[in-house]
């Protein structure tokens, strides 16, 4: 295992960049990047620019206003520097990194700015932008993100796009989009902001919708603290719980892989596949809310998704390519219902609900990870319940038909979880999503709940893909990955995308979909990062030379 | 000009590659693609390959039917050659294509397929794809475009989609679109058909959904012509009507650009610009539907909307350095009010019903350019009614407000059909889109129906983006467009193709945002397009040679 593996997790008392301060039921995250803390050499963090490593803070600083703070009902993003709010991703860093370093990058930071939504609606955790200085590009983008935008005016700050004028790419992380269909700013009006290198100050903002609010300095304080109390009596945390401590992953990394109590990644880089196995609970799990707060971080559902979580970042950054991720499960069928059934009960109880959401999010990961994904049914495997969102989850499925001795044939177990409590990112269910909104498809599935559904079966439902027999089994799934690793990486990056996101689109979709491909192609067009490209000239006062053609 | 330049225009009798038979309500599109007759030279179209001519000739072939036989309620699609339907786009063309023309090509094939289902919507014209041999890759792409897919089942013949293991590109003329949402192909069986070079046979393409019928070859013209039976009893096309003969287009060519009766395009390449006037009728129109026929293809509702379409082509396919298009009007606003009037009146009519959802398609060309779009509205302006669509479909507009002498001040006037006729690819009207579904400003506009808006109160209704003073008017044009015209060409592309649809998606814009968008990426990475990418090597028997990073 290389030296310089890139790893996520990061704890408040080492945080470089961020502070979280909890007041009452207002928790404020205060950005105040250290210019030379940044992940990787060779640029510095400048005027609160950003880059993996400070949003890796953010990620983890919500995670535990989610799980260890359960009374915060809002979330105050502002920033610790005089005058500058966010100058949004560092450039240097940008220009000096390789295509897909960018884009795993711009990934990470659209998935943490989604969680911020996605928990502003699931858990109640309301957010404002405290805009308390300059706030551009990815800077607004996070600002964008929160429930309300409020802004000092001081007749200098402002909010802008600048990165089409400037840097000649898209505002990528989600900007276009939000300014359009969450900010619902007039179509010309975006298209003159997005134009505007300069950006616009707190007066014009509001009026174009660009904010909710602003006040001059003296009176900034007061009008976070009033919007503060607003959202935070529109919010449904609880009172008086108690935080569940994220204790440290307990995770070892060798030549074969990564390892954990739950999650097995092994890698094989002659095949180009990792093999992620998810191991159901070792023991019984607690049924009741009281006992599964007392479980805390031990539990099963949330120290499996955490790890899971943590292995999908993991492979994504530092094993590229690593093209096909192979899924496998393993457990005992009784217990994962059983936390399965334990999360519905439970549903109102605000820690069962938050791991719920993590699980949810973490999914949604996979199903947005450019890695093709085969579900291997094979003797051992236990996709059940939650588990059986795996099976899904995935591109295709082999399952092993074991004729000989039909007793060790794998059989798949559906529950009420795999009905709507882990929707994707376009809102669907898996199952509504693998069958295409087929009605009578899913109805044949759902009356199935709780039957162990053996391979002959399970191709009929169409619930996998194939079902060699024991004979065939070892070669047609070597056939199939060697194909698999045989195909052009980038088609079928566009093919995954594609192909998983039929049907509805929502924002977060819009997000990945349209804005990423578009962003990526101008991520590699010369008139963004040739040698006299934008993003590479900038700073450099030098103006970019641009090739005219519109394509 | 140059004197290579790309025209669209086709006449059937000159038409190297498709031929029209019309036999009561079915005419018959027979592919037979004539091999060296390429609209460029350097490659030879087997296989019923095809390349932008063959397309155009298919786009004059269906406009032939919606106006030249009303009484056509079905089309086949199918083959002359033996055992071959069609192979798809040429790969030589493909993989000796500029990057700007291969997007171009999509672009405008895209347009087509979609016009065909549009026309099926709309015009109540079926359409049937006959498949009587090998049907891939695009050639599959444009039998999704149909109602109705039915295949000869010769125990041979198969259905495929072989871009992802063949040429390492996407199937991106719709493919991957349709198969999910419009087909509903099980996502894991439409991941397995994407990924397999030799396709499926019929049966199994039935099965999958692929396709909707199959019969043994001798039976195969009977199936065909049962279901054409069908779907024309489906049809709402008229009986007996006489259709209007589409006479040549009357253009001519400078180096100003390209002139029409009611169209005029200006081009000023030092500033990388082209206005685009559209004129009102020079005359008052026919009211009635039988004198609107009479008038047939001098009705300015059509004839201006042939210039319109022809002049966005030519523009899109000659000058891909002009990246701004200033858009203006002139005419008579009461008879621009009153052809908007005859279209509402007459809308039961066919050839009325036919125009109509021609300007439609044609606005629709104009929102998915890839031009950044000013509306200039000065003094001798004429945005009324169906004009006042182009103000709606820009990216922002000016008006002079003649403060010295108000009476110069142009004015806008909306009607009804700003209401809903002309719905862009993403269903909502223009204005809808304008306002991002603010249903207060729109309610405003509503409410000014028939009304000569003059700047200010343009401005503020949002109508328009910003209104100089007479003394300001010419120098804060000239500046947007100078600045306008530095950014890069890129950037602007990805930006508009955002922004100009926020909320809904359709089919149709995904297949312009999410797939094309991808498509554009991986039409420009090494492992497609590099010397040893699969789109360069395919047919020279060396294998293509893929880096391996996943982005």
């Amino acid at each position: 295992m290389a030296d310089n593996i890139i790893t996520y997790d990061r704890e408040p008392g080492d945080y470089k960049h961020w502070s979280i301060d909890v007041d009452g039921d207002v928790a404020r995250l205060t950005l105040d990047v250290a210019e030379d803390g940044g992940l990787i050499s060779g640029y510095k963090l400048k005027l609160n620019s950003y880059d993996l490593g400070v949003d890796m803070e953010l990620a983890d600083a919500l995670q535990r206003i989610r799980f260890e703070h359960p009374n915060v009902k809002v979330v105050v993003i502002t920033s610790g520097k005089d005058r500058v709010f966010c100058a949004g991703a560092n450039i240097n860093m940008l220009s000096s990194s390789e295509h897909w370093w960018k884009v795993n990058f711009c990934k990470f930071t659209n998935e943490t700015r989604n969680g911020l939504e996605d928990s502003s609606e699931h858990s109640g955790i309301k957010s404002i932008a405290a805009v308390n200085g300059a706030c551009a590009g990815g800077g607004y983008e996070l600002a964008l993100a929160c429930d309300e935008i409020v802004m000092v005016n001081d007749r200098s700050s402002t909010v802008s796009l600048p990165e089409v004028p400037l840097l000649g790419v898209l505002p990528g992380t989600g900007g276009l989009t939000r300014v359009t269909d969450k900010r619902r700013v007039r179509r010309d009006l975006a298209d003159v902001f997005c134009t505007m290198s300069e950006g616009v100050r707190a007066d014009r903002a509001r009026e174009w919708r660009l904010i909710d609010n602003h006040a001059p300095p003296a009176k900034f304080d007061e009008l976070v603290a009033n919007r503060a109390r607003a959202l935070a009596s529109e919010s449904n945390r609880p009172k008086d719980a108690k935080g569940i401590a994220l204790t440290p992953l307990n995770r070892t990394l060798d030549d074969g892989g990564y390892h954990y109590e739950f999650i097995d990644v092994a890698l094989k880089s002659a095949d180009r596949t990792a093999t992620l196995t998810v191991r159901g609970p070792s023991a019984d799990q607690p049924a009741g809310a009281a006992a599964i707060e007392e479980a805390g971080a031990d539990w099963w559902a949330l120290q499996m998704t955490r790890e899971l979580d943590d292995a999908i970042l993991m492979l994504r950054t530092n094993n590229t390519d690593i093209g096909l991720w192979l899924l496998k499960t393993e457990g005992d069928a009784d217990r994962i219902q059983a936390v399965g059934a334990s999360l519905i009960a439970n549903r109102e109880n605000w820690f069962v609900n938050e791991t719920t959401q993590y699980l949810k999010r973490t999914l949604a990961r996979l199903d947005v990870s450019s890695r093709s994904l085969f579900a291997i049914v094979d003797a051992d495997t236990c996709f059940t319940g939650i588990l059986a969102e795996l099976l899904l989850a995935a591109d295709r499925s082999y399952m092993l038909d074991d004729r000989e001795n039909p007793k060790n044939s794998p059989t798949i177990i559906l529950d009420d979880t795999n009905f709507g409590l882990f929707p994707m990112p376009n809102g669907l269910t898996r199952l509504t999503a693998h069958y295409q909104d087929d009605v009578d498809a899913e109805a044949a599935v759902k009356a199935k709940i709780g039957d162990a559904i053996g391979p002959a079966e399970a191709l009929k439902l169409g619930l996998v893909t194939y079902a060699p027999d024991d004979l065939d089994w070892k070669d047609e799934v070597r056939i199939a990955i060697e194909e698999r690793s045989s195909l052009s990486p980038d088609a079928l990056t566009g093919m995954e995308a594609s192909l998983r996101f039929g049907g509805k689109e929502t924002m977060a979709t819009k997000v990945f979909g349209r804005l990423t491909a578009w962003q990526n192609w101008i991520f590699i067009r010369p008139n963004a990062i040739g040698n006299r490209g934008a993003l590479k000239l900038y700073g450099t006062g030098t103006k970019p030379s641009y090739k005219w053609e519109r394509v």
